[in-house]
């Protein structure tokens, strides 16, 4: 069993789990509050974050959550109890920058989305580089609903679904399920609720069966390039993958695969 | 019955309709031209759009049409009768303008699609927030066929659909149908014939629900951000949230969501 | 018949043909190697690019492969037997360039997949204007087995596939399967092994019935305006329209359609 060496910690809001392989799971553990992003939340997943990102180690972190709710956004009862400009300002680039350090990892991260996931709980799916999905869970930007149009959810969902097929969900606030998700690219797989983790489970092996420098060095190329004109994406990419060949591993794979067998990695570092 | 009060009002060939919760609808009426985009039309649409835009109680624009045809694009006739480069370079700058006009209205904008929609006709549909069509609706860009590469149309159509797709469009002519229109991100949704108003009435409903003011930063801050790289997309859309959070309606949201009661927006200003 | 005046050459390992109608077949013939890219197949590959690019009465380019394998990638044999940095360099730079060239070409190129298209076999699927797949085609980028991330095909994936499913492909390097490339963007078509060159003609045919100088405005026009800000498209679109217009045979087409005739196409030049 890949979790007996396992360690569990826990930030307070956030249960952290790390296994002897590398695979952190932070599960949002506020299932009364729908896991909302309040401040003492948003300040927990940070710590956990910015913890697997110094953790070497480390080769995918999966983002899990406890309750009916995978995350329900922000914390609407703690906004309303504040009334200024620069407190927004404030959380808003709090929660932006927790976002960010999510594409910013060297490890994948997966979503495991067990619930309904709206608003920022949306938006953390749609940052993340994988997500699975139970079949039960449900998708919405619905701050519209309250006034409150989910613009920095709108960051990722546009670089996600169709246009306007993401406009529509920012306009109405309304759910797609999670057929829909997978359709429109918010997912890249939908589980039954009971084979969810095993799902998740998939993923997480493939990608340790990988070198992690590559996946590291690939992951940042991924969305680096995206943002760039193709000439000079297609440098930027040439770039990488040469250096990538410098790299221990990549000759090991190299080689292996011209002498017909299997490449022997060595410990990740 | 909401269009009791409606008034209604004709450009010519735009006929014009506003009811008092503030939808307009602008019905595209030169059936036996199939509503091409003339420089009457063109002048027609542009005078309603710049009112719609200075309107500022209005919440909706549905962009209609009748006869068999939504739009069959730009009038080839009157284009077949001008021969020089400075009148054609003048009707692409006055089409181009018409199209960016409906991104920039602060009131979403819903195609409403009976018909076949070809050449800049598809480009309206592409470039209006959502887009609702007939099961009987066809999509085009057939300029090609004619020996006019559909230029213009393919600014929103490689916005809306998968490259490859939209390419297949450009260089073919051919038309696809409206569930390939769904499938590939042109159109919201299909409707039977009978049930397209209704089906536009549902969205419709959906953002009056909502503030106009939330609405209008919304839509413009998609359309911005998703121009930007990431770290500026989530720079601008944090200060949008944080300064949307200033109005009186998302306070009022919020707190009704806080208290579990409804929200009372204020009247529309 | 339209290839009875075809003529037939060779680069070696890439076969050359060309009919009467001005459409270009480049078969990669390297099955014992799986049409691998080596230096070589690199080299082939750009000369006969190059000679379509510098064949002003060519219309359209269909690549195509001979053997089980449409592509595998990099000769990772060739490239285990070299270890400096300059040399990957060089490799990846000569290979971006020949992706590059495809896209640059004037007149549209069609993948025609008859089997797997795995790493670099898969980016030049991505890159190309148009693609369709035999039922039993497969895609990978697979690099990510051998820890060599698939970078350079990254660059054209992100702008053919919604980014999840691209990501999910480069760090799993699994295979998808031709329905799957269908839906999420990758190929236009898919057709049953034996009818996959009709369903190629259908496409040829399409093209070669419009204008060359219309589709090769077009084509660059796409590329260029999609990496630009949406009013900057506008701008170029409509410049490019304009100039369009200017042409003869677009003159006649617009001609043709306000008389109700076929265009009579001037010989392509």
């Amino acid at each position: 069993m890949h979790d007996v060496s396992s360690t569990a910690g826990s930030q307070g809001l956030v249960q952290v789990q790390r296994d002897a392989r590398g695979v952190v799971t932070l599960t949002l553990d506020d299932p009364a509050r729908l896991n909302a992003l309040g401040s003492a939340m948003l300040a927990a997943l940070q710590s956990a974050i910015d913890a697997v990102a110094a953790d070497t180690s480390a080769r995918v972190l999966v983002l899990a959550a406890n309750g009916r709710a995978f995350c329900a956004g922000h914390d609407l009862h703690e906004m309303a109890a504040r009334d200024d400009l620069a407190s927004h300002q404030a959380l808003f680039a709090r929660c932006s920058r927790m976002m960010l350090s999510l594409q910013k990892l060297p490890v994948p991260v997966i979503a495991q989305v067990q619930g309904v996931a709206t608003a920022a709980g949306c938006q953390l799916v749609a940052q993340c580089d994988l997500a699975v999905a139970s079949s039960e869970a449900g998708f919405a930007t619905s701050g519209i609903r309250y006034g409150l149009f989910c613009a920095t959810p709108s960051v990722p969902l546009v670089r996600n679904l169709p246009i306007k097929k993401a406009m529509e969900m920012l306009l109405t606030g309304d759910f797609i399920d999670a057929a829909t998700a997978l359709e429109q690219g918010l997912v890249n797989r939908v589980a039954a609720p009971e084979a969810l983790p095993e799902a998740v489970e998939t993923l997480v092996q493939s990608i340790l069966a990988k070198p992690r420098a590559a996946v590291a060095m690939g992951k940042a190329l991924v969305y680096q390039q995206r943002e760039l004109g193709i000439e000079a994406a297609y440098q930027l990419a040439g770039q990488t993958m040469a250096v990538n060949m410098q790299d221990a591993d990549a000759r090991e794979g190299v080689n292996a695969f011209a002498q017909k067998r299997e490449p022997n990695w060595r410990a990740a570092a």
